[in-house]
């Protein structure tokens, strides 16, 4: 029945999640979580430093491609199209856990700490952009305007391809997308 | 040598400042806060919840009159210039207050708990205003981008505008400013 390898990280990160999503993440030991993965606590802390980490461990190596990508971009693409570059790189990393991205995202919004914790993340993600454009020689306001806009048209295009079909559009195809309505959106400012 | 008026609220938001820029805000206790400004802290806490709302209380006015902004922009306006007409009708709030809002910025960079609960407020704000643009019947995605990027806009602007001199541009100037940057930096996006 599932898809997950049967390692001892993978069983004890499907439990968990199976547990957050039927009771609730804060009503969820790391006791039941072992229990349920038919393993023990020790085992479940030689993988992960809390609860929360089954849901975040991603995200170190998310800022990690997503620098990568800054540092990678064409010599001459233009700020926001380093940031697009970056964005499109790390779109694979996620092509296969749809699913999983649901999941996670139910438990996130049913809990203010955990969105809490979203919104750091997030945040962090823009301030490692924007010192990696700024160590590309972009300056300011560009690098933290780009930089922003990346994140924000991530943040949306997640939601949006999350919520979408299993065969909807990829998630690089709805950020291309939507930074082509950005463009739209903020080009209709007027000179105020 | 004071510049608040006399009245205990003041006193006591006074005070907290000074002793959270002194001693920092995790140090600083209420007793010391109601000690300083010569009153109670039965008196501190009939005007403030906690420390937090010290340099927190203005959200909601804050969120409140960025909505009404938004409510009462013109009817014809693209929802980018709504937010950013919006935006300029809040800037008037700060107009006066650059040391404090340098002070409070200080407080807040020393300080992961008190960055987290900015980052709420800014959230929270910029979902106020796509609930607000939903509200006009602008659609998905233009809501979120125009509001991502207005809230993108006042958090960079604010940085600049409380790091500039007293006799610098004022904050709508600087937030016109970078709309206009903006709207540069996102129109470079390539059709990819």
């Amino acid at each position: 029945m599932s898809r997950w390898q049967p390692d001892a990280r993978g069983r004890l990160a499907q439990a968990a999640m199976e547990l957050y999503g039927e009771r609730g993440f804060e009503q969820t030991t790391v006791a039941e979580i072992a229990t349920r993965a038919g393993l023990t606590e020790r085992t479940f802390f030689r993988h992960f430093a809390d609860k929360r980490e089954v849901l975040f461990e991603g995200a170190a190596v998310l800022q990690a491609r997503l620098v990568e990508g800054v540092v990678t971009a064409p010599e001459d693409a233009a700020p926001i199209e380093v940031v697009a570059a970056a964005l499109r790189s790390i779109a694979p990393i996620f092509a296969e856990r749809r699913p999983f991205a649901r999941q996670r995202r139910a438990i996130i919004a049913a809990n203010p700490d955990l969105q809490e914790r979203e919104l750091i993340k997030l945040a962090a993600l823009a301030a490692a952009v924007t010192t990696a454009l700024h160590d590309r020689g972009v300056g300011e306001p560009e690098a933290s305007l780009a930089a922003e806009a990346g994140i924000a048209v991530f943040r949306v295009g997640f939601e949006r391809w999350v919520a979408a079909p299993h065969d909807g559009p990829a998630l690089d195809e709805v950020m291309g997308e939507l930074f082509r309505s950005l463009a739209a959106v903020v080009g209709e400012a007027g000179a105020g």
